[in-house]
């Protein structure tokens, strides 16, 4: 694990989250995209080595939207930058971690991403990612 | 703000999650340390120019310890590494968020600290900090 990404933040609402977080941060929103395999808006923010990323859901049925209704808007993942994602997952595999994705996918941001069960990893989700070069 | 200087994590028993941490992380924890005020003991791992903290409660009434009880292990806090806390405390005060702490005060890991009140900051709790010289 080279760094912390960035930290994905579920919100209601991205546009007044968007308001919140420059106010907060200082800095506006570097860009918006949207990541429809997900179902997701998502805006990011640069804080040194490190990035925002604010994660609202299209739908009532995407991830996002279901992880608000369970446990409010808050901190939804922690993402780490790893040198080479499938030798990563190879090596947490064998540790006993348990994949959501076996297989490195296309993210947002230009990335390869992959996540790990949460239930392996004192409830905390964490997603796996490698820039495309 | 600088940069995440550490994600906060609330654990029930900080000896297994140093285990797992270690094997997520691929290195050992830094150091342990009590910050007897809070009730916790905590653990610090470094990922490149950040840390991972995990919290174990002392005792039941510890924050940590009602935060488990409430939402279950995970993510606890974000903290920021600022310039100038004082500052920073009254810069976002003028913003209209509201602070926990409106004055500095000592934490782990040799830091000057304080904390946003997640109600002001989309259900993030949000810790200043900034190194003691």
């Amino acid at each position: 694990m080279k760094k912390i990404e960035h930290i994905g933040i579920a919100v209601k609402n991205i546009e007044t989250s968007n308001e919140l977080f420059t106010s907060l941060l200082g800095v506006e929103p570097y860009k918006m995209e949207e990541v429809k395999s997900e179902g997701v808006l998502t805006s990011f923010f640069k804080t040194g080595p490190n990035k925002i990323e604010l994660l609202e859901g299209q739908s009532p049925d995407s991830p996002i939207s279901k992880f608000i209704e369970k446990k409010g808007e808050g901190i939804h993942h922690i993402a780490f930058e790893v040198e080479n994602i499938e030798q990563e997952i190879a090596r947490l595999k064998k540790e006993g971690f348990k994949m959501i994705h076996e297989v490195a996918k296309k993210g947002a941001d230009n990335k390869l991403i992959a996540f790990l069960h949460p239930k392996s990893s004192n409830g905390v989700l964490i997603e796996l990612c490698q820039d495309i070069k």
